[in-house]
């Protein structure tokens, strides 16, 4: 049995040493269980003393370095559920320990205990030292336009959409209006607009098959959560409002083309720098009454939005912009967006190569595109990967599962059940075991 | 013109003397702009130099020291709009400037940026360190019961509100549950029940009332806002579940008498600590069932709650509990709820002394009662003030705002015009501001 193990995992060599190519040398420097466990991996085949000593300064490395530790760690590996379900974003935490104290919030016990920010303003719950980092963060990645727009904060996107559709929404109609949008669209929007049974909006499913002549909500997501592709309105009838969601229009996941420039914008920056745990997107609104709906609905909700994770987010953000500024090129690994912006391509060219490997699978393709921010042609590498079981794989998401790999079914986003979403998000370690799992699945 | 400023300014002599005794000495060696406001109108009048000197180790009161300064600044004070319509909890500002480091939480960059709290726990979003804290405090001031309770945190105690609305609600009835609280009711549960048009609950008004012999979810604030009674269900019918709002059952507020120990029970840092601006309550929940739903609620509605402010909070609750467990008598200053007892007290005595000195108002008579944390008999102070205006005047919110004097009319809490809500939260400044006017308004 042990034997059988060993020799499974020299068919695993290929993508060890792939994953070391993904992992070694970005951030050298720093300790990460990812990089350790794999070599460890690799040190059971080869020369176990050898790349002990060679890299030693990755530390703890020694502690793996013996066949029977390294055969329990492969029997562990192979056991592990791969959670790819959500798109929790920790893959940008490596980036955010190399930063250091640049982006490290200090609050005293006495500091931001009112309620209020700025009762003057249209969004008294919105902290200005957050509002003035978001409009300097645009103006630099050139990714949306902020003048004349009102910026309101919330605690995440997910409850900005909520108040943008509280805010389009007709007070008094006799009947709930239609809210849709294109298909595959993110899984979360029918269950959020649908789950207090609200009389203001209800779910009307696919944008494509929207035939109804009447007032609408359309949500627009570019790229789109699952499938990466840039996305417009696909409805564009009269009495329609559009809510644009633009978690994702980011350097490190598209080429920012132009800037956007629609009447209800939604960001977060649980996307676009990883702190999904600080609750805290932004949206950018031209018109003064959806604005003030918008906020009455977050003060109804939850009497504005936490103080704290604004000014963490103002430090956050901060951080990128300083260094975005002041760098040349060979400044590379600073700037928050090229870091990313690398980190994610080698991740697709790895996932690439895993699926063509398996045959069983096949992925989106995606046109490069000139980015303004990169100043260079670049191709999309989404958050999420839109995977498709080929053959005469039905249901992917219990396919995948029989793998030990747990990812969202097609259904839930309005397509079928060939499909699913994988995230790109997660941990070195968990995405190059996912990987090299992936890429022995065949027929 | 200035001439008669002047006699009306020494006129307030009563209440400047009084504002002295309720500001300085506490916190003889912080620099508070209210002091020191009062301090130069006091000086204005009396001995200007002789003020001055004698309290100079309170910083920049020279700045105040010339009767011109003065004459201004009392214009001013008399222009200024004192707004009591919110709770803002800002009084409680200094006593954590005094605190310093204790209570400072550090955060860096690369923390907590998962989505993630304890993916194990039910409440999956719920920083286990703070949960601790949660425990630690409750155990400390005996008022309520934690064994046997899930434990949910939440973006403050209205997003808790909800989340126990949409779970206790049955989720495929024929009509919405109805929701009613005793009048006089805090002003928010209408307003947030029915914002959304919801199909699983709707207000139903005043529970004294209630006679439909269907389910129902009968909310119980207790001590009351807006009139700081304790409270208990008065439906009190088959079918009836309840909610506990014990957002002021805290030492400070009012005698504890025994641990509260209801199904479901809900808390803020807003109002226990003064931290409003962090978002942060938490629910404990007898039932599995309910506590899931509730967690779900907050799922969708915000995809959990800033871990920074749970952090925050953590640290807070941590500084209050260190502080109540080491203390003799002598350092009851460095008690939170012994020392914010006590300036509720003399906040109380100020406004029964500015009431009887007015003579057009009434306010609520409370019983003392023996407190369990105190240790002694002590009479509630509650954190809002209902205050009733006699004689003819029907509308006392506007008679109020005609003394530039902002507050929350009783018809918004299901009772009459002559009542209003008044804030005893604010900073000492404008609370004594607010003495002095009061007691000034008569027939």
């Amino acid at each position: 049995m042990i034997m059988g193990r060993v020799s499974k995992v020299l068919s695993w060599r290929f993508f060890i040493l792939f994953s070391l190519t993904v992992n070694v040398g970005f951030f050298g420097s720093i300790l990460y269980e990812g990089v350790v466990s794999l070599k460890s991996l690799y040190t059971a085949r080869e020369d176990q003393t050898n790349m002990c000593s060679v890299k030693d300064h990755e530390a703890h490395i020694s502690r793996s370095c013996s066949a029977s530790t390294s055969i329990t760690e492969i029997e562990d590996r192979s056991k592990k559920v791969i959670n790819f379900d959500h798109g929790d974003p920790t893959m940008f935490e490596r980036f955010w320990q190399k930063m250091g104290d640049k982006s490290t919030v200090v609050i005293s016990g006495w500091q931001l205990m009112s309620y209020f920010s700025d009762p003057k303003s249209l969004c008294w719950f919105l902290e200005p030292e957050f509002a003035k980092e978001i409009v300097k963060l645009h103006k630099l990645v050139r990714n949306a336009i902020t003048d004349d727009r009102y910026i309101l904060v919330g605690t995440g996107s997910m409850q900005l959409f909520q108040a943008a559709l509280y805010a389009l929404a007709p007070p008094d109609a006799s009947k709930p209006i239609a809210v849709v949008a294109a298909a595959p669209y993110y899984n979360s929007y029918p269950l959020v607009t649908d789950y207090l049974k609200s009389g203001l909006y209800s779910w009307a499913g696919d944008a494509y098959t929207f035939d109804r002549d009447e007032p609408y909500i359309e949500l627009v997501t570019s790229p789109n959560n699952p499938d990466g592709y840039m996305r417009e309105a696909v409805v564009n009838r009269s009495g329609g409002m559009v809510i644009h969601d633009l978690a994702y229009y980011w350097p490190q996941y598209t080429p920012i083309t132009s800037p956007a420039d629609h009447d209800l914008m939604l960001f977060t920056v649980s996307k676009s720098t990883g702190h999904a745990g600080t609750r805290i997107g932004w949206a950018l609104v031209k018109d003064k009454e959806v604005a003030k709906k918008m906020t009455k609905f977050i003060e109804l909700n939850t009497i504005g939005v936490s103080k704290d994770s604004q000014l963490r987010a103002a430090k956050i953000l901060q951080a990128i912009s300083d260094n975005c500024q002041h760098l040349g090129n060979h400044d590379d690994g600073k700037s928050f967006f090229k870091h990313s912006h690398r980190l994610m391509t080698k991740r697709w060219e790895g996932l690439r190569d895993a699926v063509r490997q398996s045959g069983l699978f096949s992925l989106p393709e995606f046109q490069p595109r000139f980015c303004n921010y990169l100043d260079r042609v670049a191709e999309p590498h989404p958050a999420f990967a839109w995977l498709k079981c080929e053959g005469d794989i039905e249901d992917c998401e219990s396919f995948l599962r029989g793998h030990q790999i747990i990812t969202r079914s097609g259904k839930h986003f309005g397509a079928d059940s060939t499909y699913v979403r994988v995230s790109m998000l997660d941990r070195d370690e968990t995405f190059n075991l996912f990987l090299e799992r992936l890429s022995h699945i065949n027929s």
